[in-house]
């Protein structure tokens, strides 16, 4: 049994803490602190010291009583655990507004993924250049999908685009789509495809109702 | 005591799924569907029938036995407990990629929030004009926010600045901040300001993580 294969049995709500856990990692290294204690990690963080031991015990525990978490180490497993050394690749399609802002965005080499393509179906847009990539024609994507092993799509089309998108992109070997469309899609039947579906306006919802309530009972 | 005394017992965790069920009512009136049970709810939205009506029956609960629910009335209850008819005004500070692809993103207008003014701190972009906004001298930005009684602000701000626009806004009458730094911010103490910190990598990630697992089995 592989390592891969034992971390499969981490469930989803640790994998949903495991970036916030990269980032302040992440975060400590650049200060050179190198180890750090549960206790510490969890006034930072804002989550119960016994939260984080039984959060990073699921994966093999890299605590030592009294001592602590060897920073680097912790990082680097949760790197790994995350994929981010995994070399994966990725096409960004529809280059408006949203995609403009992730193509120049270093979210994506900061996890190691490499983008490897940029599509549009606007005449206008295909064939301007962002860094040293090319905006090609969505008739394309399949080919180049192919061709290259891409692993991620990234979608930051209009709505009303997204099924069809998503048609042509389940003929390909895309493995994930970081859907950007607003509109709520899943993986098509007998497909393989792991969907990640982001409504940055859910989270603005959350914002508004603590804001209008706060404005209220202060009237 | 008014409605919003009671509705102030809304769990987090309800609230957080709130607007999943503005954005499918507003499908469904798109729709023209103007009546659906728990279950059809259930089976649209994939949670469970009996989820549903607990959520909706948080907020008095407007099912009918036998019936189901009359979506309209269900959507502007949901919009109103969310505060999107509540008039709140924003400003979005930092006018670079990511604040470019939010200047011009309908998901303002759509929740009843109006942009009232931008902000940035680079003399190339203080002038420039996005539809009828133009981008101002962040120095201005107190005076603003007070003159105009701005609820919101959406910081679009590198990392570095967060700690210092935070101190800046938090002598105004901010009440919300939707924070897209990638600093992640808490409420300077003696201040009430709810901040919502979006961490979009966090989102890839997980999505890394189901793809790197995938392609690892399937080697």
């Amino acid at each position: 049994m592989n390592n891969k294969q034992n971390e499969k049995k981490i469930s989803n709500a640790v994998i949903r803490r495991l970036p916030r856990y990269f980032r302040y990692l992440r975060e400590l290294i650049r200060n050179d602190i190198m180890r750090i204690s549960s206790r510490e990690l969890s006034e930072k963080m804002n989550i119960t010291a016994s939260q984080i031991r039984q959060d990073l015990n699921c994966f093999g525990g890299f605590g030592q009583q009294g001592y602590g978490y060897n920073v680097k180490f912790l990082y680097s497993e949760i790197s790994h655990i995350l994929g981010v050394d995994n070399g994966l690749t990725a096409i960004i399609v529809g280059i408006g507004n949203v995609g403009k802002a992730l193509v120049n965005n270093p979210l994506f080499e900061k996890r190691g993924i490499k983008v490897m393509g940029l599509f549009d179906t606007d005449p206008n847009v295909i064939g301007t250049t962002f860094g040293d990539l090319t905006v090609m024609d969505a008739r394309d994507m399949t080919n180049f999908c192919m061709d290259n092993g891409i692993d991620i799509a990234v979608l930051t089309i209009p709505k009303a685009a997204a099924k069809d998108t998503l048609e042509v992109l389940a003929e390909t070997e895309i493995r994930g789509i970081w859907n950007f469309s607003n509109a709520e899609i899943s993986c098509p039947e007998g497909k393989n495809i792991k969907i990640e579906n982001v409504h940055l306006g859910d989270s603005l919802m959350a914002l508004c109702y603590e804001v209008a309530l706060e404005k209220e009972n202060n009237q």
